[in-house]
Formats: C-alpha cells, structure tokens, sequence
C-alpha cells in the first residue's frame, strides 16, 4: 500500500500503545500484549492488522474485513465480523489520524540531531539559524534572519531581510517570505508568498499614487499555509494571522486583514483589504469577502459566497451575496421552479 | 511577424509536404513542388505564403488576401480570390496547429542529443539522469529521483526525493515536484506545485490532529498543467490524472481527486477533496466542485458553476448550485425579468 | 510603530516642505521653519508629529489626537483640536500616500550607484545588465536578456531568454519571465508567471493536437503585477498590458488578451483568451470574463461577476452572468423576496 520512495512504515505498535494513545481502555477480551502490525482500510488489512469504519459509504465492507481489530464508533460495532475486535472511539477519523504517524513516516533527510545548511544555499552572515534546522539547495536568507530550533526550509526558498520564523517549521520549496514574523510549528507550503507589497494605491491628478506598504505579516503558532497563498503585508497596521490557523492552497489574504484562531479557510478563498475574521471560522472554496468588514466568531461561509457586510457570531452564510444559509437554500428552491417545475436534472 | 528573439522560422515547405502533413490530395490546378515560405493572417501573408480562415468574425478580409494558398473549410472555400488557392480541410484551426509547428520553433538551448546538467544546479548522486536531458541552473534533484530520456527541467525547479518522471517532459521554471510520478511527454508550465501535503486534519478535543498524507500523485502521459497550478498528493490513497489531460493555470485540485482521460479543465477551476472525474470532461473556468462527488464522462461544465452533487454521463451543467445547462438558462431568462423585463443592458 | 528589522524612518521634515511635496499653500498660523518629526494615526501621534483623517469611521478620535497637524478635508477640519493644524486638502489619503515616502523607506541592499551581480547568481554571457541593477542569489538570467539601468531582481527568478526588462524595475522573488518585453518602472510581485506557453490546442481525430504558441507577452511603463499571477504570451499575435495598469495577486489573462492603460483589476480575477479591456476599467475581484469579447474603455465590474459578452465604453456591471449593475441591484432585492419577505439575516 505504501510508496517507500516517499514513506517508511515504522515498528509495528501493540494493542495496549494503541489505546494508549487513543486514551480509551483496552476493549474487553483483548491480549494487551498482541502487536498490530499496519493500518489499513477495510479491504485491505489483514488479521494482524488495525483498520478503520468512518464513512457509511463503505458499510458494505464491515463485515467482510479480515481485521484484526477496527476503530469504530459504538453505533456500528455490532456489525463487525467475529474475528475483528471493535476499538470502540468517538471520533472514528480522528483516531486514524491519532495513528497514521504511529505507523508511518515520511522520507526526510532532516536529521533533527544536527544542523545542515546546504553548501548551495547562500545564508547572510547576520542571519542566525537554530540548533537541528535544515537548510536545503538555493535557499537564499537575508540580513538579520532569525530561524530558530528544528525548522526545515526546501529548496529555492527566498527568506528576504528581517523575517523570522520560529521553531520547527516546515517551509516547503519555492517559497517566498518578506515582512514576516512566524511563530512556531508552521506548515508553509509550496510556493505560498507572504510579505509582498499590498495593493496600495490612489488616484491623483497625474496619475496613480503608490502608497508605501511599512506594515508586516504576524502569522501565530501551529498555522498552515497552503501551496501559492498570496498573503501580502499591512500598509500601515500589520496582517494578522492567529494561531491553530489552516489555510488551503491558493487562498489570497490582502493587506491588514486579520485572522483569528482556529479559522479554517478551503482553497482559492479571497479576502479583501482591512477585513477582520474572528475565531473558529469555517470558510468554503472560492468564498470571496470585501474589504473592510467585520466577521464575528465561529461564522460558516458556504462555499462560492461573495461577503459584502459584516456577520455576526455564529452565522451560517451562502451566496453571492451572501444571506443567512437557510434562506439562501429556500430561495435557490424557489429559484428552480420559476420555470414551473421543469426537472433540472433532465 | 514572428519575433526572432524567441523563435526562429523553419526552412519554407512544399505544396506537397503541407498536404502530406494534412492527409489530404494536392488541390487541383496547384504546382505539389511550389514552396511555400510562410504562414500568417489573411492581412499579412504574400503571394508565396499560406494563410488560414477559421473564424467568420474575419470572413470581409477573405476576398482581400494576396496569399498563394489559403486553409479553408468547404463552405467559404469559393470566397476566396482567384489567386489565392483553396486549401479544403475538415478543421482550418487544427491545419493551421498542425503546420505552425512545421514553420516555426522555439529558440532552446537543449540539444537532444546530449545531455546537460548546469554546474550551478544539485543533483542527488542517487537520481538517474536519462540521455539528452537538460537540467537548468539552480535545479534540486533528491535522492533516487528519475528523470527519463530527453525532458527539460527549467530553472529553479525542486524535483524532491523519489520523483518520477517520463521522457521528453517540459518543466518550466520555478515548478515545485514531490511524491509524485509522472508519465511521458509531460508540460508542466512555471510555478506549477505538485505532490504538497494535502488540506487533511480532524478537529479533536485538544484542537487540530493532522492527518499524515502517505499517497502520491500519479499523472499519466501527454498530460499538460498549467502554471501555478496546486496538484495535492493523496491522503491514503493516490491522487490521479489520466492520460492527455490539459489543466490551464491556477486549478487546484485536492487530495484523491481522480481526473480522467482526456478531461480538459480551464483556469482557476478548484475540485476538492477525493472527488472523481470521468473521461474527456470539458470544465469552464472559475468551476468549483465539492469533495467527494463522483462526475461522469463527457460532462460538461459551464464557467463559475458550483457543482454540489454527482453528474451522470454526458450531462451539461451550469449555475451555482449547478443544474442542467437549459434550465439554468431558461431560468436566467426568467430572473432578468422578475423586476417587469426592464432594461439590462441600459 | 514602524519594524526597524524591515523598514527605516528617513529625516524629518520642515512644514514648509509639507506643503511644497502637497502642492498647497503654508495654512495661516504655521511656522513653515516647524520640523515634524513623524507621520502616525490620529492616536498615535505625537506634537511634533502629522496625521491623518481619511475615513469617517475614525471620527471620534478627531478631537482627541495630540498632533501638531492633520490632513484633511475642508469638510472635517473644524473638528480638530486647537493645538492641531489643519493641512486642509482634497484627498487626504492621497496626501498620506506622497508623505510616507517621505517619512519612510524599506531597507534594501540595492545601492543604485552601482551594480551588483550576486556570484550565486547565473548570467549569460550575451545579456546586457544595465547600470545599478542588483541580481540576487539564485537568479537565472538567459541569453540576450536586456534589463535596464537600476532594475533590482529577487532571489530565485528565472530571467529566459531573449526577455527585456525596462529601466527601475522591481521584481520580487521567484518570479518567471520568459518570451516578454517589459516597460519601465514595473513593478512585479512574487511567484508571478509571466510568458509561458498558453491554453492552445485543438482537438484532432488521432488526439489533442497543441497550437505553438509563438506570440510574446508586452507590457507597458509603471505597471504593476501581483504575486502569483499567470499573464500568458500570445498564440500569433501578442498578450498586451497598456501603461500604468495595477493588477493584484493570483490574477489570470490568458493569451492574447490586450488591457487598456490604467486598467485596475483586482486580485483571482480570470480573462479568458483574445478579449480586450479598454483603458481604465476597474475590475473587483474574482471577476471572469470570457474568452473573445471587448469590453469598452471606463467599465466597472463587480467582484464574483461573469462577463459573456461585449460591454460598451463606461457601463456598470455585476452579477453572474453579468447585466448592468443596477439591474442586478433591483433583481436581488426581489430574488431575496421571493419567500415571502423572511428575514433573511435572521
């Protein structure tokens, strides 16, 4: 199942280090001390191995599984086959994500134990590089760098004057970070672009006016950014990006947008000048919000939605533009019948 | 015409190659032996050039040509002078697509028949290099990479650990590539990111568990991506694009998406997560489609749709939701003039 | 308030000067010899310093600001306190734009009176580099390129072939250019692609057949291009960007496609092959145009619309596909009607 050019299995777990980390109790009529070898789907584990039932749409392969044990919500345990033990759980996705890193590991020539800096990167005398970091093939960085602890930066990245990024990033190939301070644990991914000029200008009589951007991007802890991001600095006030932040590839965040923690933002999502989010947001694919407006905690953005004013806490949103979710699905029924009922599937 | 900075003309061509290149008869009353020395537009092309009519928005400029000979479909066939002579074809565009290529080409500096690796790029003593490549500056190839027979890599590129690719690609520069294989003939245009981890995380009691992605991209041959494209690699499984397939610039497609053969995907379309396309889809650009749908062949998809649920084969699609194409246009009718048919475009 | 890691505060300046750089009269009362120190926001300001008041949303802290003077409007400047002058002007944010420059620079290492070439950096032998341009590490820079005096080049671009770059250029890492002749003064974020191969092909009996593309991409003086655009050459002819246009990031314009001068579009805009904008047209963002229409010259199109047709000099237009503007107003009001007038914030 696994590619070892890019992965490596790691050493099999026994049951007892798997409810460990799951922080369940070891099921009933199970051998503590029996060792799991690999993780699987339903279809493909064998009697020595763990797999998974998170998605109905497989119902059919639950009882045919050789497994030897299933992560499982309570709901659909009874319907396992006898010879696989149910690992009951809540959150049946969750638990595969807890061990996937258990049983797997991608290829990395990051030695964590030992500094590397590619005789091919060029690094600023002035620049200041952690204990473990790695620092790959043309990978230039600027005057006063700071990259502490742990961190990895790809090749071909550009880490322009100033920037600072903090422990254990990881900063995938061909990206570009100016203006920038980074908190620790980042995810950045390839060819994301974080610190360029805002879009600043304004019309005067002889023409356009550019307008000096002298703010920064603030990205917090734990924050992924997906491959192609544009997120362009402040012009005079900072970019803000909270912690636990994830954000899907090809996302914009222009200038002086603020985005509060834990919101999550799928790809090609694009956000005005000046805009604020606060926590815990959910925004859809190719949502676009205008500038200067103000969105509360916890808001849900359906995917497609064009954002022209302020929400409030807690909202579900659609369209374009964007009205409460509900009314936005009665509508778009109504829609569909002004032709008298026509079927829109024929 | 042609700028010779970039391209340089090919030696002129006989009547009788040109109709061989064409699979079709020498025209009447026509030398196979006259040599043909250039093609261009109607407006431009001298009495020893070939000249081509594909769109009637130019059909005024037919009976003014001064060409030798003219690409044309039977229908407008006798518009043209009587000097000019009537190349008859099915498809002018696909003639004149098939000749370009005869009477110009690209200035490179790649010599196929040896290989070249610039001593400013860094390539891993694990990689396998095949005949006539040409690797560009400051490329990084890691370890146990294979690049096949006669590919291009442009500069700037990062070809990461176990990377695959088939012979006579085209990379253009500043392309990122991991945990991917890639067939024959591919053109994979400039900043175009392929194999980064996907959007994969379940949100736990404790905040975000990432879901380690152990899948890869596989794309097949004759495949063309456009530039700064995000191609994610698979969570478990793979994700997947057919045989001759052609993305524009900008699309995103997320992990486990499969695309298949002959799908033909404009600019900044997105398709989420492990959503399946069939063979020979025509999508517009700005299309969104959810995750985890399953599309079928030949289906198409107008501009800025927003595709929520399955397509069966064969379908036509437009709007956002997406519907049948004639009821949204229908309905389209319809809204324009719920406000009593007052002007549109006044 | 300003990151000395990034940016630097230049001299201080006389009122005098102020005025002079404003093109305004010295307001009565004021000590043209008075040398302000700094340029900050209504509560940021000191007494030796100058504000600004350009959004009515800051009102309130009109009365309370401690400056010694403040740009602003006619209309608002009774509101100030009376140990603050009023520097009364038409647009007062256009008046900050040319005094923040003024006040600050971003750090660079580009000294214009002479030229750097990094010797990480990889130049051809038959390109011309003009005087005080500075090269970066990683930059490739192919045959015959011409780039003109003072031009500044990020890390990690890719410079092909035959391309010319005007006088002060300003392009920021990882960026690709190649079959291009740039203006004076562009200014070109990071990641943008500009150059590569179009979307061209046709559909043959035996397959895809690929249209050469041997146009080139020509671009005006004083523009700008946003990170991680896509601006593609030309098929036959060229794609052409006019003078003074601003394009923000991840922008598509497709091959063939001719701006307008002073065009304005905003950022994940799409324009599909061979349409033409006319001279300043504003365009929000997220907009997608068809491919093989004329849009006039002065024409505003809202973020998200879909253009599929033709639309003359100095119309308004919005919407999905897009009509006039007002239209789309109306049509909205009475779409979000159409359930019987539920609140549809609720």
């Amino acid at each position: 199942m696994i590619d070892t050019n890019f992965y490596e299995r790691r050493a099999p777990i026994t049951l007892a280090r798997i409810c460990e980390l799951l922080a369940i109790d070891i099921p009933e009529r199970c051998d503590p001390g029996f060792v799991i070898q690999d993780i699987g789907r339903l279809d493909q584990a064998t009697d020595s191995d763990i797999t998974f039932f998170h998605n109905a749409k497989y119902i059919d392969e639950l009882s045919k599984t050789k497994a030897f044990a299933c992560l499982i919500s309570s709901k659909y345990s009874s319907l396992l086959p006898e010879h696989t033990h149910a690992i009951v759980v809540e959150d049946p996705y969750l638990a595969l994500a807890i061990l996937l890193r258990e049983f797997y590991a991608i290829k990395t020539d990051h030695d964590r134990s030992r500094p590397y800096i590619s005789e091919k990167a060029s690094v600023s005398g002035s620049a200041v590089i952690g204990d473990g970091c790695y620092i790959s093939d043309f990978v230039s960085i600027g005057k006063d760098v700071i990259i502490k602890n742990g961190s990895f930066i790809g090749p071909n990245c550009s880490i322009l004057r100033g920037v600072e990024i903090g422990k254990n990033a990881h900063i995938e190939p061909n990206v570009t970070i100016s203006f920038a301070k980074i908190g620790d644990n980042a995810y950045i991914k390839a060819g994301a672009r974080i610190g360029q000029q805002g879009f600043g200008f304004q019309i005067g009589r002889n023409g356009l006016v550019d307008v000096l951007q002298i703010g920064r991007v603030l990205i917090g802890n734990n924050v992924q950014i997906g491959a192609n991001c544009t997120i362009d600095r402040g012009s005079m006030d900072d970019t803000i990006i909270g912690n636990n932040v994830r954000i899907d590839d090809m996302v914009h965040i222009a200038h002086n947008v603020a985005i509060g923690d834990y919101c999550v933002i799928a790809a090609q999502t694009g956000i005005a000048g000046s805009t604020t989010l606060g926590k815990g947001c959910m925004l859809g694919g190719q949502v676009g919000i205008v500038g200067h407006v103000i969105i509360g905690d916890r808001v849900s953005i359906a995917a497609q939605s064009g954002v022209m004013q302020n929400v409030e806490n807690g909202k579900r949103i659609a369209g374009s533009p964007a009205m409460n979710a509900f009314s936005w699905q009665r509508l778009n029924v109504i829609f569909r019948k002004l032709d008298g009922g026509t079927s829109i599937t024929g």
